[in-house]
């Protein structure tokens, strides 16, 4: 046994596409193959068994195994479907046993949370969050996700941050219901990728750079910025996801958004610095899902050797 | 040295009172006594500080001393007002240096942290929260503060958290301005007793049971636990302080709403039981603020003696 980085293993469980790599960390990517996610989650995890399994017989066994999934999952360890896909809209994945069943083909610990609660831990190891300990991650995508690291650690309770889902003050005069299921004008009914198509009655892409419709969308998202401030005070907070890459105009719309918002409650430029330092973009980019798999592996791996050690 | 439970020394700096104690729990109370906090800081630390040292000529010296603070109080470590109350509106106590000069005073390390967090500490530890590693504590009095503990640790960031002080989506009908000198409508300013006052124009003890202004409330401050939930998804949110002790109703008020507004989007009854053992008071009454001084230190005891043993 050597004492250098353990080799891990990573699957990033994506709505559209699954990526398998290992390595050790994002300058020591050994191996990864991407293959789109089908509507049979047996046919497609077994196809991911076999290209990992596969892969091994050339790299070498790994220590861990991280995945990083789409949700909603089943995170609570007591729980009979600890390591499920639970109530996914995706056609076939609802209440699927992803955890147990890759445990069992590869023999090794396996670290399992949300592909968002991955990206977060892999920005904090690897990307723009480096060396804090408490610090938050926003994607705005098809849906809105937050990760949330506290004192070093991911934050779970009974479930995953769904703080996408926060009613907030509405922009005055905007009284567009939201497309939210549950909720109508959530985060995400308002700012989601699909609510933003929604709204402007266009592909988010084609709607125009001074749409109205853009302002109204950093105004929410500057609501889920100031409840996450005032929540746990993250020394910073990023801010990806496809829409923000789309469309990175929202991100000073945001931080002015913010700014009317917070009304100066706090000093931030003594606390935080400057607005354009700690509002920011995510630091890893498209490789932020599978290294996140890579980083839950890589948080559990210490506590797999102990226990290995025992 | 014994291996029994340490001495620790108490102090909950209060607006209105100051409590100091010697114990090593609620059943285990040696000494209390409270005076009232004046407007002349050094002139009440220093009585603080008579009365321990006289205490300890009693009951012996503690090993660490915890202070559970009104604020805003700086809990940056590398700052350099670290261990201060900085922009209290309370006269005369505005930027004053209260963790450094007591722990210069007894010569022990210090717990600081504001009496919100204590208070969550001692019901983690002793209350209505026992042997929960993530859960919320609600005060709804004078303003609206929030302790949050995740992974078993208190949150903090660049800040202790402000969750009172979110924007909320308001109840349909509702356009009271809401009292926050900062956001007007935030829950603070909606849901606070001096809110509640000043939107019924009466003390809030005349305030009929039957009045609008209760429900308003109660939708407020379901706005905020529904922001709790959804942020941290705590195992239970205790939710009191005066407001809430001296309208015990409201309670089930804000269960209603906050059921209303979550709309299902948990399962809740599968993932944290009923909504009465969910959302409750706290367990410790009018003994949660002195304890929480001690529970800040009973958590900083094994730290303390680690350093002492080096």
């Amino acid at each position: 046994m050597t004492h250098s980085r353990p080799l891990l293993g990573g699957i990033e469980l994506g709505g559209t596409k699954c990526v398998c790599l290992l390595g050790t960390g994002p300058d020591d990517i050994r191996f990864q193959k991407a293959i789109p996610t089908g509507n049979d989650p047996d046919a497609t995890l077994r196809c991911i068994e076999h290209i990992l399994l596969d892969a091994v017989s050339t790299h070498g066994q790994f220590r861990v195994l991280g995945i990083a999934s789409f949700g909603p999952v089943d995170l609570t360890r007591t729980s009979l479907t600890y390591g499920f896909i639970t109530s996914t809209p995706k056609p076939g994945w609802r209440n699927t046993s992803v955890a147990e069943r890759l445990a069992r083909t590869f023999g090794t610990p396996i670290a399992f949370d949300t592909d968002v609660n991955g990206a977060a831990l892999a920005e904090g190891r690897w990307g723009a969050a480096r060396g804090l300990e408490d610090f938050a991650y926003i994607t705005v995508g098809t849906g809105v996700g937050v990760g949330l690291v506290a004192n070093g650690r991911l934050v779970h309770g009974f479930a995953h941050p769904e703080l996408g889902h926060i009613r907030i003050a509405r922009k005055a005069g905007d009284d567009w219901p939201g497309v939210c299921l549950f909720h109508g004008d959530c985060v995400e009914g308002l700012a989601s990728g699909v609510a933003i198509s929604a709204r402007a009655c266009l592909p988010a892409h084609q709607i125009p750079a001074d749409s109205s419709v853009w302002q109204l969308t950093a105004h929410a998202l500057s609501q889920l910025v100031h409840t996450l401030v005032v929540a746990t005070a993250p020394r910073r907070i990023l801010i990806g996801g496809g829409v923000m890459e789309a469309r990175p105009e929202l991100l000073d719309q945001i931080r002015g958004e913010l700014l009317d918002s917070l009304n100066a409650y706090f000093d931030l430029q003594s606390l935080v610095g400057r607005l354009d330092g700690y509002l920011v973009p995510p630091g890893l980019g498209a490789l932020a899902g599978p290294l996140g798999a890579l980083a839950l592996a890589a948080d559990a791996a210490p506590m797999a050797e102990e226990l290995s050690a025992r």
